[in-house]
């Protein structure tokens, strides 16, 4: 069954559903995809129709340049069911944005809004029986685009694919998190793609992040790559430090990914009064702030991870444990954040989409 | 028709070959394949048996993880035929145990040495009749490998797909190549992914080569990303430098690829008594010997490139000019390593295996 949507999206129906074999109380993440995906090709130099068809694989050709250069970036976003059933987008103008920013540091072409943010509105609407209520639920987003152009020189390809597939999702990290703050491996370099959401920046934290898992922690916080003596962020999360009733992060840079939830913690904070500072966070501020008793909390802040309390950190061989609190900040942004999410607060920022 | 080869490669053979539809005169690198590919997958914690089966393109889950968080590595490396029609590799265990020092640092699974080697030499076999007998005259070889996996969490993939596939080339770089000197942007961090031939090394580039060829230099020679001022590679090619009559090139390192044409040309220099220094090249030594007139000659190396003169080269908004020589040691270099590949010199080094 071929429908057409008012911006012009062409929509092929899965003949059934699997909605009903999902367990939604037992999800891990990004593991199950809904019934449908968009799909829409940049050829010759223009995008073409996007297309909403039942999620399969594709063909795509061994010499395609995403296999062999890495043309690949990407978006993560969350769909959110009020109690009355409607469905929201969280700052969509935001990842819409960002992915173009990505696209042009990694020579691919800009995605239109219309394609952007009219397929996601498209493609969720479609999908709205897969977003469950209830605090915690979600209908998580991954708008990606991929070079599917053939050819094995080192040079941009000239075919693009933008898709979105979206899967049901509960929480990221899941127990408790501890991390290791890096002193010899790192995320970005200056003058690199760190603000990028591109894929190989994820690939090269994986050896890193595996000799920290070995070790008993779930996260690296990256440091610059010349000194190691400040703090970045955590690879899919950025990292927020509170010291006394002060909260500080690092500043967005090139280094560093513009979290689309760092800046709406930070807005939220700012409304609430809370003195937060954006700064270079030094490993050295951060390790006394741990000695003397002034380090209350760290937390990452994440689309995927929403807020994730850290436990503890080590740096050079020595673990710096947290205290527990009554009183945690992150707690408080995290409430503050889901609730306006979920429908449960006013948005008076504006931030919340009706699908 | 089902063959087994010796080494348990099953071989599946392409119907009709494409091969007389191939202008070899007029090849443009990397576009063009051979009538086959070698596929194996790594399953269960193992890897399965390899097949070679036609070229073609394959199906593969929107969600594989080489799409969202770039795991993916390559090897480049060339076939040759001398003058008795024999097909030769050239240093093939250079490149092997180079893939998997990538693998490793990408977190992706060894590929053992009968499926990597063995899977060439057999490939290669099938597909002798497209290597051409002549000086420049290549087939390009192209193992990867990629993660198959599917699922949008940024871990490292349980499934990846081994795969070769062969393009026959002439040279990879036409016409006159001018660089320029990286003032901002940069190629790999300390502690980062640039020793390991991963895809995401090459797109990050794409961008800052788009703005220098928009200024008329074919290639970026990169610095060091915290200070700019040590000249480290050409991204698809280490760079050499000659000031009067000393060649010196920077040492590999966590940011610099050990380039197997590289280490062939200073083994190469060393047996002629040309004096060569591994070393830290510096910025303002290379524009201060292009000054006084003591820096004769830059030039590339790499697998597809060979050795590639530059004729200048742009540092802050100057360009540089170098002079023509008569006697190149550029050339001179390019010359034994061409008759070596070729079979037309000894190999005393013992670099060449034959098919």
């Amino acid at each position: 069954m071929m429908l057409k949507t008012p911006n012009e999206i062409d929509i092929v129906r899965a003949k059934s559903s699997k909605i009903t074999e999902v367990d939604f109380e037992n999800l891990s993440f990004g593991n199950i995809f809904t019934d449908h995906m968009l799909v829409c090709d940049f050829k010759n130099g223009k995008w073409e129709k996007p297309i909403i068809k039942p999620y399969e694989p594709f063909l795509i050709d061994p010499s395609a340049k995403v296999f062999h250069y890495g043309q690949a970036i990407f978006e993560g976003m969350k769909a959110y069911k009020d109690n009355q059933d409607d469905v929201w987008l969280f700052r969509p103008d935001e990842n819409f944005h960002r992915f173009n920013k990505s696209a042009s540091r990694m020579a691919m072409p800009e995605v239109p809004e219309d394609i952007f943010i009219g397929g996601l509105k498209t493609i969720v609407d479609l999908e709205r029986d897969w977003v469950k209520k209830g605090l915690g639920n979600t209908l998580y987003l991954r708008p990606f685009m991929i070079a599917i152009g053939s050819g094995v020189i080192a040079q941009p390809s000239t075919q693009y694919r933008f898709m979105i597939i979206l899967s049901p999702a509960r929480s990221y990290y899941q127990g408790e998190v501890k991390v290791i703050i890096a002193e010899h491996y790192s995320r970005a370099a200056n003058g690199g793609i760190g603000a990028a959401k591109a894929a190989g920046n994820y690939s090269a934290q994986f050896y890193p992040q595996k000799l920290a898992q070995e070790k008993g922690f779930q996260q690296i916080i990256w440091t610059d790559d010349a000194t190691h003596t400040k703090l970045e962020e955590a690879g899919t999360m950025n990292v927020f430090f509170r010291i006394n009733d002060t909260i500080i992060t690092a500043p967005v840079s090139e280094r560093i990914l513009d979290g689309v939830t760092r800046k709406s913690l930070i807005a939220l904070a700012k409304r609430e009064g809370i003195n937060i500072e954006e700064r270079d966070v030094l490993v050295n501020e951060i390790v006394k702030a741990a000695k003397d008793g002034s380090l209350k909390e760290i937390f990452g802040a994440g689309t995927a991870a929403v807020v994730s309390p850290i436990v503890g950190f080590q740096y050079q061989e020595h673990y710096y444990e947290l205290p527990k609190l009554e009183n945690s900040l992150a707690m408080h942004l995290k409430e503050e954040i889901t609730k306006i999410q979920y429908k449960l607060a006013d948005d008076t920022f504006g931030w919340t989409v009706k699908i």
